[in-house]
Parts: C-alpha cells; sequence; structure tokens
C-alpha cells in the first residue's frame, strides 16, 4: 500500500504550480536525475498516526533548511502541505493507521533548473517491539569531528541529504556485530545522533540530547518530546556527551519520526537496563500529538 | 543527445539478463529505488573518443569493487560490458566523437532483491580550455582522517558510491572561492584527491600521486598515464604528500576519466606556473588510447 504525490514546477521558472497523485509503481524519475546519479537531494520522513501526520510543520522547515544548506530552491511549503495532507488522507482512507511519508527534493535533472520532488507514503511496518524490548547499538565513528559544521559546511554535516550510503552500511555494520542501530561518535569522541535517529538520555531528572552545533540534525521527535517533558517537569538540556556519559545514563533512548521512542537494551554487547515505564509514557505521548 | 540502456534483471534472482536500449528522456525508475532515496548505489564514468570507450577493464573492475564494499551483488560485468558497448556505438553512429558513459548501480527498490542499473552516454562538453589553460583549485577539508578507510570501513571511504551530494558542495564552494575544483585535504594534513579527480605532481622527472590507501579512489585515468609515463622513462610512485609538497611540485594536475589531465594553475588563489608542454603530451597520450 502507498501513495505519491508528484509536486509540479513550471519549467520555465521552477515554481512549484501544484501535485499531481499518481502510482508509486510506475515509473517517474529520469535516469539522469541528480538525486539518483550524485544523492544530490534532501529529504524528511514524517509519521501518519491515527490520520495525523506528525511534526509537519517541523518537518516542512527542516526540509527548507537543508535545501538552503545545499543551495537548491527553496520549497514552496504550501504546496509540499497540501501534497502530504493529500497522502496522508490517501493512507488513512485505506485503512492504514500507521504509516510514514517520505518528502524529496532533489536538484533535477542535469543542466536543468527545475528539481523533482515527491511525497511518498507507505504503511509502517510495526515497531510495537522495538519499543517496548528495546534495540541493541553499537557505537561507530563518524569520521568527522565535532565541530566539522563550523570548520568545513561543504560537507553537510547536519543537513538531511539523499547521500545516505554510508549511513546504510553503518546499520549494516550493526547487524553484523549483533546489533540493530548505530550510534555515530565523532573523531574526536563525542556522542552524535543515529543514522535516522536522535539520542535523548535520562540522568536522574533530566533528558538531554546532544547539542545541535555537532553537526547533526536537530530532532523533530526529540522536539516534540522535550516539549512534552518540559510541562510534565522533566529538565532538559542540549549538551556535549561523551561515551561515559551513556554508560552512566540512567535511561538511553533512540528517538526518530516512525519508530518513535526505542529504549537502548545493549550497548557495544554490553546489556544495561531499560526504563520500561518512562518509555511507555514517552512513547504514549507522540502518539498522542494530533499534528 | 543522450542514449541509454537499462540492464534487465532476473525478477526471482536479481540476476542480470541483458540490457535494453531506451529513451533517456522517459521516465525509468521507481520514487523509491534507493538509488534516489538513499544515493544507495555505485557508478562509474568513462570517456567515449572517436568510438572507443576508454579504461573500459578498468572501470569495471572498479564499479565491481565499489559495489562489493556497499554488498551489492555483483555487476555481472558481461553484460554491462556489452550494455556500454551499445551505447559508445550509438554515441559514435550518431557522430560524437567525444562522449562520457555513466554506469550507475543502485540497491533497487526498497524491500526488493532486485538491484536496478543502467549506462547512459551523451556528448561531453569540451574541455580544451581547461586541459590547456589548466584550472584553478583550492584546498578543502575532506573531514576524515587519512587513515578513514581501515578504522572505519562503513564510511566507505574509497567506494565510488551515488551519495556525492558533498563533492558537489565542495565544488560550489570553490566557484564561490573564484576557483573551479577542489583538491581535498585529510583532516590530519594529507592530499587526497578531488572530488572526480585524481592528483598528479611532476617532481623533477617524477610523477606522483596519493598513496591509494587513504579512503581515495584508484584513479583509472592516473593508472593509465602512469603506465605511459614508466615506458617513457618517467619514474612514478604512490606516496603521502602534504600541501608543501603540492607547492614544491614542478607541476600539478587534476586528472579525470572524461576532463583528462587538466594543468592546475592557481592553488588556493595564488598562481602557479603550469608545464603546457608535458600537459599536452600527457593528454595526446590518453586520447591515443584505442580501449
Amino acid at each position: 500500500m502507498s501513495i505519491v504525490a508528484r509536486i509540479e514546477f513550471d519549467p520555465a521558472t521552477g515554481a512549484a504550480t501544484g501535485w499531481t497523485l499518481g502510482d508509486a509503481d510506475a515509473p517517474a524519475l529520469l535516469v539522469t536525475d541528480l538525486g539518483a546519479t550524485r544523492g544530490d537531494g534532501v529529504f524528511e520522513t514524517a509519521s501518519l498516526v491515527d490520520g495525523h501526520v506528525q511534526a509537519l510543520e517541523a518537518h516542512l522547515e527542516r526540509l527548507a533548511q537543508s535545501a538552503a544548506m545545499l543551495e537548491l530552491p527553496a520549497p514552496d511549503l504550501a504546496v509540499w502541505r497540501d501534497a502530504v495532507a493529500a497522502v496522508g488522507a490517501g493512507l488513512t482512507a485505506r485503512g492504514v493507521a500507521a504509516g510514514s511519508l517520505k518528502l524529496v527534493l532533489t536538484r533535477g535533472v542535469e543542466g536543468g533548473r527545475v528539481p523533482t520532488g515527491w511525497v511518498h507514503g507507505s504503511a509502517s511496518p510495526d515497531f510495537s517491539r522495538d519499543r517496548t524490548d528495546g534495540i541493541r547499538i553499537v557505537l561507530l565513528d563518524r569520521g568527522y569531528r565535532h565541530d566539522v559544521a563550523a570548520t568545513s559546511p561543504w560537507l553537510l554535516a547536519g543537513a538531511k541529504t539523499l547521500s545516505y550510503a554510508a549511513n546504510r552500511a553503518a546499520v549494516r555494520e550493526a547487524v553484523r556485530r549483533g546489533a540493530d542501530d548505530v550510534l555515530y561518535v565523532s573523531s574526536d569522541g563525542y556522542l552524535l545522533e543515529g543514522p535516522t535517529s536522535t539520542l535523548v538520555l535520562r540522568v536522574g531528572p533530566r533528558l538531554v540530547t546532544p547539542r545541535v552545533d555537532l553537526g547533526i540534525l536537530a530532532g523533530t521527535t526529540q522536539a516534540d518530546l522535550f516539549a512534552w517533558a518540559e510541562g510534565e517537569g522533566f529538565p532538559t538540556g542540549y549538551e556535549l556527551l561523551t561515551p561515559d556519559d551513556l554508560a552512566a545514563a540512567d535511561a538511553v533512548w533512540l528517538v526518530s519520526s516512525v519508530r518513535h521512542v526505542a529504549p537502548v537494551r545493549a550497548v557495544d554487547g554490553v546489556e544495561r537496563p531499560i526504563d520500561a515505564e518512562l518509555t511507555a509514557r514517552l512513547n504514549d505521548a507522540l502518539d498522542a500529538r494530533t499534528r
């Protein structure tokens, strides 16, 4: 079950003019599209829960920010918002209670001036085991220093680009080591993020996450969690964190748009306790969002 | 003027069964192809000169090596070789004397077992000015240490993947600085390669290039140049090189499959002499290849 809305662009100006629903199983991209030949584009993945596309405005804002970092044309967020709504409504009408919507914007065909864009919606896998039993992670070097976004912006650290081959290779390495997912560490020893997730630790009463100036993505789901947590009386913070902080934390989660809050039950093969009660509360808080 | 040959795969086994010539201006890829959504695939670019696809066996070998690094199915090189020949012959028949052929292999549609592959051929831009007048380059940090391929293979340094968004951003940074191209430097100060080229220096009578264990590509064009140079009595070598070596070199080139040998006439805004005579000999040697 999948649906695609293709964004339409004016061939003369490159401006988005609307969108059309199409068949996700029909070829839609040229082999010369720079998204396919160079990973030259940006994306977002939002979740659909019981008819609500979650954190859509945060995803749209981050899509625009990634596009700016790649010097892509600024996406017309009104058009994208409508296309997302149409895909979300289509999934819901077909009985999909838990879905994911991928928004993709590429630089279009080489030599042209018109980007390519689409919203692809599909039913989500069942992540309930990850959310309750937890996941096993390994720490892997990301290769970059913690300050790389400031020193070397052309590396696009912190932009959500289509160039994710290494992120997928890192997850294969995790599986090879008997784990499920990855937490990246900077070459100078600071905790960063997962390939498709944000790290959150509980340290006593506080929820903390790595600072966003480390060349990582500002987590949309983590932001919603922190807003909820502050309302519940948990202090929150953005910090420079190390593997020692991870080992000492009272609870560890990887947080993402579709899997939501996955408690970490092992790091590099060493089991650690999970906080089942707080994990359930966090996931319930995310599921209760109506936008 | 462009031609595409799409590789056909058996949907049950994923084995390549042949290829078909198609229309490069017709949509051919699904929006769920991991090449387009994750830059999850590999590629090669070979040049076509006067009917000869150059260094094809070296490109095919490197395609297979990149595929292995990404744990993609091994490409059936006999099928790819035939598809390349058909595209090359098609370009030549249409009067293209200088062309480029891009070979692309992606992981295919998410959740499937069948890769996607194609060979796209097109006429090349005229690079004669780059080859004679030279190019201006800037040194840019690649973010990784020189030993990253050994310590952190999941970063895929040295694989020619579709995840090239940062390579394109680096070239935009070069243009912003008034230059044409980039030479990457490791985070610990060693010369690496360009985003789509190999560095070659002349030091006295010797031609030298960075060692390939630095997480860089083994240059197909540089290999042909070195083979020619040894026949002509130039010693060659693979070395650890620094910006000081660059400044002290008698001549500097960026070497690539389609642009061939471009002499470097400025580094970070500092003009430097080019060796016009040797550059011309090198380009003539490349153009004279019949395979």
